[in-house]
């Protein structure tokens, strides 16, 4: 395979280019239900040059070239539907420089977000955005990922303050740098973030750090419905209440977490909070929010300042996406991303769930990041089955209609990749022609990661 | 004149379209040392219709469109340097929507900041951005201001959720939305913040509000040196104090105060400082910050929890720029806006200041928003005499490059315009081609505020 030599003599490493089928394979999918499609071959780059050489060459030759970090994206942003050349970030996983002074870390993209924040724990510091799997920076970046605490720190683009790119035709840009502010010319660094791997490679990360507060606690707060729950949510961000992470789960799946964790809440719809701060600052954020729940009906109220029973609480809650899907032996993940403005919030939680029970899915859970508006609707379908795929379908246009109708979007962290292409004009209009001249601006060939977002 | 007949053909009421000469003068010049130039005409729109009619014409005949919010800008932004037709927001300033449950606000570009926040102060929430100019919403978002409290609300990117945008051919797109965030696709809202009106057009702008909070209290920090007083800044800022505002005024700064503001402040370096949320945790931030600035030599603390005293004290802070132009009559201003990471700042300031002083200007100030490595450094200049002039252009190259080499940026919040034009490259090499690229695929005819950024 003329592909396979030309690429052997770029990377001089027989082990970093390869066709070997199993790669291949797992280069071809994820755990969404979207249908595989492998790359010719996959490429571990270790350095920048590398990657430019590989960009150039794909460049010359109009081969398509999907960056890959943790392959853990929710719609297919990684399958290389075109084929060609994936590139996995897997070696090229450095911390290049921390300036704990500077708030500032410099990584390379396949550094993960718990390699980061293990290596960050020796300066006081952590890098605040949670997805819920252990992705890649530069995934999350591509994607402009989001997690738990981004109510009070942001999503990615807050906290991405540079990229070094390698551009469709291999020359290297450096966009943003390490001012936490700039008027400097166009934002190139917030046009990338999240740009899913179709207008660069990104190379290099700056990120923002968060010094570990002084005090950290995390509750469970216990709720008879869903429309309670998440009323208690939009009452606390209506007192202006600074909370550090507010997720909402709903009994199915506190019921599939147990399951699958061998807990044993109680199976009702739940709030998990954690306050963050000075001493003073966390225990009257506490008084004030135990206030406010009580008045929503809550019906029992825990707390863990402890680290190792609030990891424990956290990671019930990181397991959901995956306790769901397990509940249901060989389905797949499917998962809408809705946000919609805060006062929508309650209302558009009880409407959807129940609008899902009308579906009568064998695993269905609703839950979120509902300090931003965020949740998600995750069912577990099989995608060889084409009434399941269609009544998914059917439902998640559903779903991201009535977001769309309160002026929220079709998602708020996920990403479009291949699975909400649809979407994109029902909610941007003509504005995604702009996009599209970008796109052709930038990648007149079209080989950085053909067929997603458009 | 064809344009004026055409104009008032499409706007239908006369006064709003005019090439009155006092007004045509006003649009082009401002306040600072940047040669005037006028455009043909100035158009008042009071519609997006308008604006979008306005754009049309001037895109088939091939017409520079120069936006004019308040005309505060620094860097010439407004000046139409190539002609044409100035779009004057003035009459173009509604608050189209409240939605005090969601913290957003939906306002025309021509509305002011103290305009908006009188508005909002019956809701008992805020709009945070505020720079020392009353802006204009449109101009504030294209040149991505930002002020005093950005330390810890962010500037314009992060307070602008949404924009409706007429495009260089008429065309209307709206970027963003309601939501708190999003992955829907690029990034077209942060690319269009900070455009400087060359890419497009803003005529409604959606924004994110903060609640009130309980409790602010402002102090004003006294130090013998400005070493001091920069490294008292650095040293809250590492300790991980969530400051509302810090913003360091050097003495010559706070000489011109008292003089221009009939105050009596010390005439020393001194730190303005304000906290703000529950009781508590404003109580534990100050006794913290005493502790700090304390070791670093401060001389005297005052503080103030009054409104009437802490706007006093702000006012002051605010009036800096004008002060110091107002000690040299007839002279204009200059402003640098360099911004470093935050371990460099206190040196930055004191190399910064001891070079200005090799130059011997009669006024000139360093003072900023440290809290996020901004700083300034003003000074008054006859924008005739040829020497001055080329001796404020060589100070301020150095203040950029020595900004530059320690990774830092030319402009935290003022913007490129005409002013730091030959800085873009000199900070983003390449990716100012990307820019341009960019330009080019928007307004490849080059209609929008031509002879800026690039
Ligand atoms: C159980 C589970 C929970 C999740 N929870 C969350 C959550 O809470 N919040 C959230 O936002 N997401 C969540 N996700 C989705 C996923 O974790 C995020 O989308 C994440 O950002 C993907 O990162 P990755 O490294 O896996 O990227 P990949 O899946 O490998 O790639 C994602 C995209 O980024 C591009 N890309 C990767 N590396 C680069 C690079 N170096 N340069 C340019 N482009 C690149 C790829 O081409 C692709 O388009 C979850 C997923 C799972 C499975
Ligand atoms: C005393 C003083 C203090 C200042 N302090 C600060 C500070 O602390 N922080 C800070 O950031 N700045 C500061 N500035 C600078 C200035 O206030 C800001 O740049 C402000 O954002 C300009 O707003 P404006 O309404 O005056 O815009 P203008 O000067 O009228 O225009 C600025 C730019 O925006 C474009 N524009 C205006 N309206 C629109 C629209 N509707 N659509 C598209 N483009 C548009 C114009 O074409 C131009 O390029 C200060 C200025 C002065 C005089």
């Amino acid at each position: 395979m003329q592909l396979l030599t030309d690429l052997r003599s770029i990377i001089k490493d027989d082990t970093r280019v390869t066709a070997n089928e199993t790669v291949i394979n797992n280069h071809g999918q994820d755990l969404t239900y979207h249908q595989p499609s492998n790359p010719d071959l996959v490429v571990f780059p270790k350095t920048m040059e590398e990657v430019q050489q590989v960009v150039v060459y794909a460049h010359k030759n109009n081969i398509p070239v999907v960056p890959y970090g943790a392959g853990s994206s929710l719609e297919g942003h990684a399958i290389p539907i075109k084929g060609g050349i994936s590139l996995d970030f897997t070696e090229m996983n450095k911390i290049v420089e921390v300036r704990p002074d500077d708030f500032i870390v410099k990584v390379e993209p396949g550094v993960t977000r718990r390699q980061l924040n293990k290596h960050l724990k020796r300066y006081g510091l952590f890098f605040p955005v949670d997805p819920g799997a252990d992705a890649s920076m530069g995934g999350m970046a591509a994607t402009n990922a989001s997690g738990t605490n981004t109510v009070k720190y942001g999503a990615m683009r807050q906290n991405v303050l540079g990229l070094e790119v390698v551009l469709a035709d291999g020359k290297i840009i450096r966009t943003g740098g390490m001012s936490f502010k700039t008027s400097a010319g166009y934002d190139l660094k917030d046009l990338f973030v999240g740009s899913e791997g179709t207008l660069g490679v990104f190379t290099e990360i700056t990120l923002k750090l968060t010094g570990i507060p002084e005090v950290i606690q995390a509750g469970k707060a216990v709720f008879k419905t869903v429309e309670e729950a998440s009323q208690a949510a939009e009452n606390i961000l209506k007192a202006g209440i600074r909370v550090a992470r507010m997720e909402l789960v709903d009994e199915k799946t506190i019921e599939a977490v147990n399951k699958f964790s061998d807990t044993d809440y109680i199976e009702s719809p739940s709030l998990f909070l954690e306050f963050d701060g000075s001493k003073a600052a966390v225990e009257e954020d506490i008084r004030f929010t135990k206030e406010i729940i009580d008045e929503a009906g809550c019906v029992t109220f825990q707390f863990e300042t402890d680290e190792k029973a609030r990891n424990l609480l956290w990671h019930a809650r990181h397991e959901a996406a995956l306790s769901v899907v397990n509940l249901v032996p060989g389905k797949r993940l499917t998962s809408s991303d809705v946000c919609v403005p805060i006062s929508e919030l309650s209302q558009a939680i009880s409407d959807t769930r129940r609008l899902v029970d009308t579906y009568h899915f064998q695993a269905a859970a609703v839950f979120g990041h509902v300090g931003d508006g965020n949740f998600h609707v995750l069912i577990g379908i099989d995608p060889n089955d084409a009434e399941e795929v269609a009544a998914y379908k059917d439902l998640n246009r559903k779903i991201v209609a009535y977001a769309l109708e309160r002026g929220g979007t079709c998602t708020g962290e996920h990403g479009i990749g291949m699975g909400k292409r649809e979407f994109l004009r029902m909610e941007h209009g003509a504005a995604v022609d702009v996009m599209g001249s970008i796109k052709r601006a930038l990648d007149p060939e079209n080989i950085l990661n053909p067929g997603k977002i458009f």
